[in-house]
C-alpha cells in the first residue's frame, strides 16, 4: 500500500504524535488525530488536524501510529488482541521497545505491527510544542515484531523518510540496552544534578544565583515529561539499573582520583573522555534529540 | 584611579583573558597581553592586542589581571610576594577562590589584590574562541582578600560593569562550596556519562549512532579544557568530594526507586526536581555559562 492512498490515524497528540500529524498532513489520503485530553484536541484542531475518537477512527484506518507513553501503548495493543482492527501497519513511537514488541508478538496474524522510536524530542511536551520538521535528520529506530510483514516494513520506512528521518533497524533488546546508556542515564544524571543543587541550595539559597549555562545544559533533561519518564524507567528497569550501576562505578573512580589528588592521574583519566566527547559529530547538536 | 587612565595587563590570552582584552581595548590608557604560547600571541596580535613579556609589562602597569589556570595563578602570586610590582589592582579570574585569596592575603601591603570569577565560559578554549561580549549578563564574583582596598574594589567593579557583567561579592569559602555543586559537579557528571557510553560502546559500537541532543547537552562539559579542570579539582578537592558524595547518595536513591518499581514513588521523587529545573530562569540559557 502507498502512503498517498493510506488513511492514517495518530493516537496521542503530544509532541511526537502532534509533530508527526503536522508532517503527514496532506501526504496521505486521510489523517485523523486521537487524544483524550481536550486541550490537545483544541490545539490540534487549531493547527488543522481532524480529530476523532479511537473507535470511529479505527473503522476507517490503514495505518495506526501509537504516539502514547509506553504504558498506554501496552494497554492499547492488549486491547487490539481481543478486538483486532483491520490494519496495513501498526507502529508505535515509545521510548522503550522490548515490552512493546513482545506484546505485538501476541497479536493475531492480521495486524502487521512494528516497534518504532524516533530519536528526537525536547524536554517540553504537548501539542503546543509540536512542529513541522521535528524529525528532520533524526535516527528513527525500527524494531520488528513477529507480526511485521515486508509490506508493513516498507510502509513504515516510507513514513520515516517522508518526515526526513533515517530508518535504522535494531532489535528491541539492543535498543533498550543502548538507549539506557545514551538517553535514560542522561536523564537520571540531570535529575541527580538538580537534586544536589537542591540539597546545597536548601542550606544556602545564594546557590540559585550562581547557575550558568553549564549547569543549565547538564540539567536540561530533568525537566522532561514525567509520565513518559516514569514509563521508561518502569519498562526498561533492568537496563536502566545496569547503566546506573556503571555510572556509580565511574563516579567512584572520579571520587578516588580527586581524593588522591595526583594531577597526572586525574588528567590521564579525563583525557580520553574529553577527546571522545570532542570528537562527537557536531551536527547532532543541531538536530532535536532524545 | 579611573579605568580610562589605567594601564592594564592581562596575563593569559585564552578564552577568558582574550575576551577581556578584546572588551577593554580602547577603554583604558594602555592594554598589554601576556602569554607564553606563541599561538595565543599570534591570534591576539592579529586581533589588535599588543603583547609583551610579563617583566616589561609589569614595569608599566596599574591593573594586572591574571587569566591563567589556578595553579599558574598561585605561582604568579607567590612570585609577587618576593618581587612585589607597583599595582593599583591585582585581580585573577580563576574558577576556584580559596587557595588564591589565601595566597593574596600573604602579599605585601602595597598590592591591592582581589579574587574574581566570571561565571561564563564555553567548553572550547583558547584565544581563537575569545569574543567581544563574552561576559555580557554574566555574574562576576568578587572575593576580597586581606589586601583588597576600597579603591581597588571600586576599580574591579568598574571593569566588571564595563564588560557588561554583574559584580557579586562572595567570600572565597562560600564561592568554592557553591561552585562545586553548580559547576564542578556538572563537569564530573558529564565525564561520567561519556565514560558509561564508552563502557557500553566498547561492547556495542552501534551506541555511537544513537546519540542525539539529549546526550550531547548532558555531556557537553566533558569536552572542557583539561588544564583548567584538573586545577579546579586540585584546588577545590574537599568541596568537590562533598558534591560527589551527595551525587552518589542521590543516584543511590534513584537506583532504589527504579529497582522497587513503584511508579507513584518514582513520580513523587522526580516531580519536585522537574518543577525546580523547569522554574530556572530561561535567560540563563542564553548567557554563556560556567
Amino acid at each position: 500500500m502507498e502512503l498517498e492512498n493510506s488513511r492514517v490515524t495518530v493516537v496521542g497528540l503530544g509532541l511526537m504524535g502532534g509533530s508527526l500529524s503536522l508532517d503527514l498532513l496532506g501526504r496521505c489520503k486521510q489523517l485523523l488525530g486521537v487524544d483524550t485530553d481536550p486541550r490537545a484536541i483544541r490545539f490540534a484542531r487549531r493547527a488543522g488536524i481532524t480529530t476523532a475518537d479511537l473507535d470511529s477512527a479505527l473503522d476507517e484506518c490503514d495505518v495506526l501510529v501509537l504516539a502514547t507513553p509506553a504504558r498506554e501503548t501496552l494497554r492499547l495493543i492488549e486491547q487490539f488482541r481481543a478486538h483486532p482492527p483491520a490494519l496495513e501497519l501498526l507502529m508505535d513511537l515509545a521510548s522503550t521497545k522490548r515490552q512493546i514488541v513482545e506484546k505485538m508478538d501476541t497479536l493475531p496474524n492480521g495486524i502487521a505491527a512494528i516497534g518504532g522510536h524516533p530519536l528526537c524530542g525536547k524536554e517540553r511536551s504537548g501539542f503546543q510544542e509540536a512542529e513541522v520538521g521535528l524529525f528532520l535528520g533524526s535516527i528513527f529506530i525500527l524494531s520488528p515484531s513477529a507480526r511485521t510483514t515486508p509490506s508493513s516494513l516498507a510502509l513504515a520506512e516510507r513514513i520515516i523518510t517522508e518526515i526526513g528521518a533515517r530508518p535504522r533497524h535494531m532489535d528491541a533488546a539492543q535498543h533498550d540496552r543502548l538507549l539506557a546508556a545514551v538517553s535514560h542515564l542522561p536523564y537520571l544524571l540531570a535529575v541527580t544534578l538538580v537534586g544536589v543543587a537542591q540539597d546545597f541550595g536548601d542550606t544556602d539559597p545564594a546557590l540559585w544565583d550562581l547557575i550558568a549555562s553549564g549547569f543549565m545544559g547538564t540539567s536540561r533533561l530533568a525537566a522532561s515529561d514525567l509520565t513518559m519518564m516514569v514509563d521508561i524507567l518502569a519498562t526498561n528497569q533492568d537496563m536502566t539499573l545496569a547503566a546506573l550501576s556503571r555510572a556509580q562505578a565511574r563516579l567512584g573512580q572520579l571520587e578516588g582520583l580527586v581524593a588522591a589528588g595526583d594531577r597526572q592521574m586525574i588528567r590521564d583519566y579525563l583525557e580520553p573522555l574529553q577527546q571522545r566527547r570532542a570528537s562527537l559529530d557536531p551536527h547532532r547538536e543541531l538536530a532535536h534529540g532524545a
